[in-house]
């Protein structure tokens, strides 16, 4: 390719709101352009990588066995209604009408897709498992898209499904494609840490998340010393000590409390540890029930647990006029007990406990009204909970749950996912069965595994720059060679880098050849510096039958005769 | 691939809908399955086919010098309204609102997205011409997509934009697309034929169809005997002659006509020839405007030239009401003369006369009363034209416009098209200007360049299969050999078949295993006929050291020795 006719040139330009590395540097060397705000264009350069990235994500799944294929990107929304994701969804999904007031989702993940469509065939147990994936643009109706390319609105994504006979046979295929990620992250130049992680929307029992660690990522995970434990914050698990467990239950105490609202306010008022006392917090959820969220003292509520525990999907907090005027309670003194008897008759409220509360007793609160608290509260003789679960917030110096030191928290960028699903797809959509081999219906046993594109692109960047510029790995770097021609107003010169540029485009070779007249040689390298193509080579009068050689991510040149350059690169 | 492994195997059964031969034969052959009409999953083998399309066509496109790119499938609406498609798409336009209630356009087709990323760019002369491609999904809500591949609401398509600085320029890259495309149909195994065609709702001046000849196509075209000239049915331009143009004009009259309503009850009471009768056809435009279009009485009115001559989006015939109640005239007898008199003060009309008129004088019609008509009309005395312009159907027999020979009436599946767009889009959107050698601005010359990939494919089934199946070119073929193993039973023929499985595939030679035990010769056999690969080889007990060859395309086998198999490969 000739710079000078590529499309378009570099430029010093870029967005005030490009702070991420990755966002400036693709967008002033070319890569990528913003459409409007979480939709990019993704220009010549920027393809080519995205290409590159496609290309060994492919080889690596055909490997592992998965066939490529093609869905819809508009999904009936018919199928979305048979797993009720139309609800769990929310507002990241996005739908349409057509003329015949057909409605359709724009794909955000094709699980109900892969079903239907497998579930069109008669499938036995001796065609499975089947492994389908596909590279398709997705739809995220995500309320805040910044950060060029780490969080994008629509972008193309591996999507793979497996269909398995039972869990034992998904098993195989979970961990083959765990490897498989690993090979394919590898050879993108990325070092992941596979992290337990939470699933969102998506259903299923356990998932992972492929995370490169950097602080401009967004999941925040913790990780024990030793390496053996990971998981997200949503998802992270500590392990708790037993506090005065042994002591005797004293009878419940409800006292005069003239005090502040906070948790140290209460506990510096009774002079008893933090961890004695009982963190209330009070949410609604999205059918405008109360949700009760009761917790040791010492620890945190971590809402997304709350969600899973409560099987709820949306929570906000309760205001202060709907715990004084509906709840009957106070903000500050809000207690378990006897907290639903104040409650107006058509409102609902479940008590969800964390499981900490079993490594305490005798423990305080207030008593649901201003400057009252309870002393002396045992969980199921005071009050009950509707759900008793692990709600807690992981923290750094926290025990890891194996007990394997202590967690450490980390950020950063989510570049792959692996779901167990289950049945969660097969049972809910009818049909979704194979015959065993007693001609049976069976529901498949699911799994499904995404890489986003150009997050994975974006990741490169972050992990792979220097101030000058971008550093590609060789396996996704737009072109191989960044040829420099100077003084090409020497004719001789100019006829000499065309022939040199015909022979390595001639041996398969990508080159990328600065022939632009007129353009310094300080702009030609700082232009290659922020392209970021693995190797350099310039021609000029100074290199006679020369090229000389900079390696991106090296500093020194050297001067390599042309005649043996092929054997060089 | 082995054959055992494949999603989805082959079916004998197909839906009644399937009328055409290219979309019973890649349903029941596993290369596409229906989601809902119009939009179809490419399976593992469509999507192969496929990709190899596509890589045909990249190929030929990055040698014409056009640099791939993608750009984002929703396209905000703002710049659609600013070249105004939204009112002349109409319902093929599919719109969508984000969570922010920003609307977008499922794109359809790219010129807007195109002129904003180029806009975007200080362009100079120098950087002249910009030839961008993609491969990308298009939306296209079709009232009915019936079909299989061929009328599709949603598809891979590769479009082309080309910006040059002038005219000139541009019809350079004109014709170089147009070789281009040749040599991609050429490659693909279609026999083109390239015709003058309609633009639609692209915009610009002319542009043509690439169409291969073909009875299930819907694009019908005329030829001349010599082939120099076709034309689209909407555009075909006939030769007309002169007829009684030497007459003198007499004094237009008014008669009693009691006759039937019909061009020929006309001809036959006054017992003159139909073509000095005028043909008169009322409209009504999207704006509720009547158009009236006059035509000698023995053409026919082509309404996608009437929309153009007339500038409208939109025709539909009067009603009877409409003629009696609201122009005051009666059917069978209106008359351009004084027609405009009868009208309602609010109601607007505008006469368009096609170009035939020239031709005939003292003509006779209706007189937009029941049973009178006039006779000796002429155009310019008796009435005025408010547009004249070429609005006549072609028709077979008829002369071509270069006078070479008559024009024969052909069916053709349209698989690509090349646009001129001229300034249409680049003086409709602001700043989509280049700086010339003065520095000043100056409007892009554009042209746009599409080929739909599935019905591509689509059109190479429909030309080459027979009864037993597809028969792929090899250029395309989702697999060169089909290796079919017979009597794996027998350990040994299991292993010679697997040993040359694996060579072939060592050797990079894409094959499809037909590895299944317990299934007949005679299916396997029917199934590779089904599947179309070019090259079936066939290993059993029969064939000793031996494969036993056939093409799909001839009915002889013959003995090849295993060792000379990549000779003959």
């Amino acid at each position: 390719m000739r710079y000078s006719r590529l499309f378009p040139k570099s430029s010093k330009q870029f967005s005030q709101e490009a702070i991420l590395a990755s966002h400036r540097l693709l967008s002033q060397a070319g890569y990528i352009k913003e459409s409007v705000a979480g939709r990019y264009y993704l220009l010549p350069l920027g393809l080519r990588v995205q290409q590159k990235i496609q290309q060994i994500i492919k080889e690596e799944m055909d490997k592992a066995g998965y066939q490529e294929l093609l869905t819809p990107i508009l999904h009936p929304i018919s199928l979305w209604k048979e797993t009720k994701r139309t609800a769990s969804v929310g507002f990241e999904l996005m739908t349409v009408h057509d003329r015949n007031n057909s409605e359709f989702v724009l794909g955000g993940t094709a699980e109900e897709m892969l079903v239907d469509l497998v579930r069109k065939y008669q499938i036995s147990y001796k065609d499975l498992p089947i492994n389908l994936y596909q590279f398709s643009t997705k739809f995220r109706d995500e309320l805040r898209a910044k950060g060029g390319l780490l969080r994008l609105r629509e972008f193309v994504m591996k999507d793979a499904y497996s269909f398995a006979a039972n869990e034992e046979d998904f098993i195989k295929e979970y961990k083959q494609m765990w490897q498989t990620y690993l090979k394919i992250f590898e050879r993108l130049g990325l070092l992941v840490t596979v992290i337990e992680s939470d699933n969102g929307y998506i259903g299923g029992e356990y998932c992972h998340e492929f995370v490169v660690p950097q602080e401009s990522g967004e999941s925040r995970y913790f990780i024990s010393a030793d390496g053996s434990y990971a998981a997200h914050e949503d998802v992270a698990k500590i392990r708790l000590e037993n506090k005065n467990i042994d002591e005797p239950e004293k009878p419940l105490e409800k006292v005069d409390a003239t005090r502040g609202s906070t948790m140290e306010d209460g506990a510096k008022f009774h002079n008893l540890p933090l961890w004695r006392e009982l963190k209330n917090v009070l949410f609604v959820d999205e059918n405008g029930r109360f949700i009760l969220a009761v917790i040791r003292g010492d620890l945190d509520v971590n809402e997304t647990k709350l969600t899973h525990v409560s099987k709820v999907y949306l929570l906000r907090h309760a205001t202060d006029e709907e715990i004084i005027d509906l709840v009957r309670s106070f903000p500050g003194f809000i207690s378990p007990v006897g907290i639903k008897n104040g409650l107006d008759k058509d409102l609902k409220m479940i008590i969800v406990a964390d499981e900490s509360l079993y490594t305490v007793k005798n423990a305080y609160s207030g008593a649901n009204e201003k400057d009252k608290d309870y002393l002396n509260i045992n969980m199921n003789r005071d009050f009950k909970a509707d759900v008793i679960g692990d709600i807690a917030a992981a923290f750094e110096g926290a025990t890891a749950p194996s007990g394997a030191g202590v967690l450490t928290a980390k950020k950063g960028i989510e570049v792959g996912n692996i779901f167990q699903l289950g049945f969660y797809y097969s049972k809910k959509m009818t049909d979704a069965t194979f015959f065993d081999k007693e001609g049976k219906p069976q529901p498949y046993y699911m799994g499904c595994y995404g890489i986003g594109l150009a997050r994975t692109m974006a990741t490169v960047v972050e992990e792979h720059h220097d101030q000058n510029g971008i550093i590609w790995p060789e396996s996704i770097a737009p072109y191989r060679v960044h040829l420099i021609g100077l003084d090409l107003n020497d004719k001789e010169i100019l006829s000499r880098a065309e022939k040199i540029y015909d022979s390595l485009c001639a041996q398969g070779i990508e080159v990328l050849f600065d022939d632009r007249v007129g353009v310094s040689a300080g702009e030609k390298f700082s232009n290659a510096d922020l392209i970021g193509i693995p190797v350099r080579a310039v021609i000029s009068k100074r290199t006679e039958d020369k090229l000389e050689i900079k390696k991106r991510d090296q500093k020194q040149t050297q001067f390599i005769p042309l005649k043996e350059i092929f054997k060089y690169l």
